[in-house]
């Protein structure tokens, strides 16, 4: 397994919470979203994440930006804008959800390491941490190897949890591809060679979530770099 | 409680899959963003979503575009920018993750509801449908006001089960905005106002898991018209 530095594994896919978050409402039209980003570009800003909300006869475009000279002007330059009726300061969706915990795999064991990840998670987040997990129940390798895929392209996604009883072939590729990127693969003990490619092989599917959470949490002191590699 | 239709509130939030999905890749550099709008609004894309994977040294984005007129073309004209590397067609989110529910509150209900919500998606997953359960264990009315409000952020939200023993006031507050976008709300029969402003009220933390399954899944025979402002 490739070596890596564990501060960067935990705090590099989350990321620090942006600058700036704006909530930009209003018509819809085609090159709006083209014309947000001149507004923004003339401004300084860089993008940090968009998401569109609506479309169609309305827009509600939610625009995270780091750099931004003159957040003001910003907003004014985008209140300008032909269809659009009102602009925003909101929350950063990491400053609400903060980083995410996600476990792909059968139904019966994902829903064990939810029961240990949430129990974790709501003890840190009571210190202030942000920590949300998230389930995909799912069937067949090709449908499994895509979930992990995807998790790479889910925002503030930190930790993915390997929950089922058999996994191997293009899923531990996609674990390959996944822990490249920087987020912690824990897998349960299982047969086929996903836990040979996971950071750490638990086999109780509620210690399992509780370990994912600990190891994300910046409140808990528990440091994968020591662990990594072995099986409990 | 406003009226509303039952198959709109099911089906809208999560919508259909977008026409095209592409994995931008390559360096960054300041409005590269907008280059990339300029490109699809040149093909006359709309933009169904975007995320933003990986910024600074390199850049990763992810497109997600309907009526495109030639795909090829616009794979060629992205693949032109000076930066990017490489233009690759992947599976939407929604073909991979589908429908999102989203549990909030406190840890031992939130726990009690996945477990409940996880099992029946896993059924209706097997069968073809694409569900996710999503969690984040919180705590203090603010923070929870702010957790639900931003559900109606989060793309692909279809249900929204608030799992706790008091919620009222601002969160009820944000229960109703919820509610306006169209997503549906079950809340766990609890003190404060909370139950009063959802769509249904469920007493067992499992059975409200699977009934709010139950509520978005395409596979099942459940038409929350029929038992809106119920109390289980």
């Amino acid at each position: 397994m490739p070596g890596r530095d564990s501060t960067d594994a935990v705090n590099e896919p989350a990321g620090p919470a942006p600058q700036l978050a704006l909530l930009v409402e209003g018509g819809d039209r085609k090159g709006l979203l083209h014309d947000m980003t001149a507004a923004i570009l003339l401004h300084d800003g860089d993008v940090h994440s968009v998401e569109i909300l609506e479309r169609g006869e309305r827009s509600a475009i939610f625009w995270e930006l780091d750099q931004v000279g003159d957040p003001d002007a910003l907003i004014a330059a985008l209140e300008g804008l032909d269809v659009v009726t009102t602009v925003r300061r909101l929350p950063s969706m990491f400053q609400i959800y903060g980083k995410r915990v996600i476990v792909v795999g059968a139904g019966a064991q994902v829903g064990q390491v939810a029961i240990g990840a949430v129990g974790e998670a709501d003890r840190h987040n009571i210190r202030g941490e942000k920590i949300s997990v998230e389930t995909i129940p799912i069937v067949g390798e090709e449908n499994l190897a895509a979930a992990v895929r995807a998790v790479a392209r889910l925002p503030r996604a930190a930790c993915l949890v390997l929950a089922g009883a058999l996994m191997g072939g293009t899923v531990t590729e996609a674990v390959d591809e996944v822990r490249a990127r920087g987020i912690l693969v824990v897998s349960l003990n299982m047969a086929g060679s996903v836990p040979d490619h996971a950071d750490l092989v638990v086999t109780d599917p509620i210690q399992a979530g509780v370990m994912a959470v600990m190891a994300v949490a910046a409140t808990a002191r528990f440091d994968v770099e020591r662990v990594r590699g072995r099986r409990f």
